[in-house]
């Protein structure tokens, strides 16, 4: 995100007919930037939401794109040209295309990528914290802990300037994160079955939203 | 967990040469309770640590225990004839047997198991109450988030007891966990990105542990 930032009004400056896109996971930071650029029309700010806990060249694997959202920000920004060859690339992809403004980009990123990622570095510290104390805890480590601590391993360079770009949705997510948590813990230390047990057959319906959206279907 | 600590008892009760055993995720509320049971070197408290987000039989899947982690609890309390029946039958599934104290048990479980799912609940909380007032949120979920979130699934009638009765180690974990996300939240806030870094680079230790451990070896 710092590079895109850095590079992309320099790489705008060259532009005569080309156009340029990006793939970052931030994207009010980066429009902002260049909104008043003689260029901006040849610019489409996208963001495939598609990847893993690598970073490299060496973590691409096939299919990586497929039938996942390519979200287009800030169309009536971009010619009708730029436009097409962008959607053009992530439709040969078999990509969804989703359409919004840079700033709900970064709302919603913010609630279903940026806090998944956070709350991993967070599970991870917790548990390297207790094993420094108790040899051997991650021999235990079973199949439900793996899953929710895989994105523990993401790599730093690309997440901090995310944070930090996003830092005010971040910030709101984590806020509202933290008091569920807290919440939850009380109950449970007051020994409040029932208000616990609400709490997670509210929990369950996510999975109920996930499975309805039929791009989620395997 | 409820229905053990009831029935077990009455269960030993009937006990005269056969074996009895469990596969509760807690321990030490068990063990406690027939601790004194005339029958208690026929009990063997075991813990397979195996399973998904579903409940009951029809989320049997194949090879459900194979490579996974089985804890038997105060060996020393079951009689040899009770160990060996049931290490055999964990043996014959191809698990790998750990040995430990009910206590011991609780404090691991509660770090590597009973935080995962606490994490996810609170994770698809947090979103949900976002999606009431942001349309179609959800639409942007992508493989990160299915994979934080997929435990938030799991049933409340099997994780209320559980938490109940490791209620002392789970709220201790639950304390570290919301110290680390505050840490987290803090720094963000403060663009201290020198300072997210480090953190994050810590975090990323978590794979490596879990790497060196040849039973995760895929």
């Amino acid at each position: 995100m710092d590079a895109i930032r850095s590079l992309l009004p320099f790489v705008l400056d060259y532009v005569t007919h080309q156009t340029v896109t990006d793939v970052g996971s931030t994207k009010l930071s980066i429009t902002e930037l260049v909104k008043n650029h003689p260029k901006r029309s040849h610019y489409v700010a996208s963001h495939p939401m598609s990847g893993t806990e690598f970073s490299g060249p060496e973590a691409a694997i096939p299919g990586l794109f497929n039938k996942k959202v390519g979200i287009i920000c800030d169309m009536a920004l971009s010619s009708p040209k730029a436009l097409e060859t962008v959607t053009d690339l992530y439709m040969a992809m078999n990509m969804r295309l989703v359409f919004m403004s840079s700033k709900e980009h970064d709302l919603h990123t913010a609630y279903v990528s940026h806090i998944s990622h956070l709350t991993s570095f967070a599970l991870a510290l917790t548990v390297l914290d207790k094993e420094r104390n108790e040899k051997n805890i991650l021999n235990l480590a079973s199949g439900g802990f793996d899953s929710t601590v895989r994105l523990a391993a993401s790599s730093a360079d690309m997440w901090v300037p995310v944070f930090d770009q996003n830092r005010e949705n971040v910030v709101e997510v984590m806020e509202t994160y933290i008091d569920k948590m807290s919440q939850f813990k009380d109950l449970i230390k007051a020994g409040e079955t029932d208000k616990v047990r609400d709490l997670i057959k509210k929990a369950n319906i996510i999975q109920k939203t996930l499975k309805q959206n039929p791009w989620n279907q395997k």
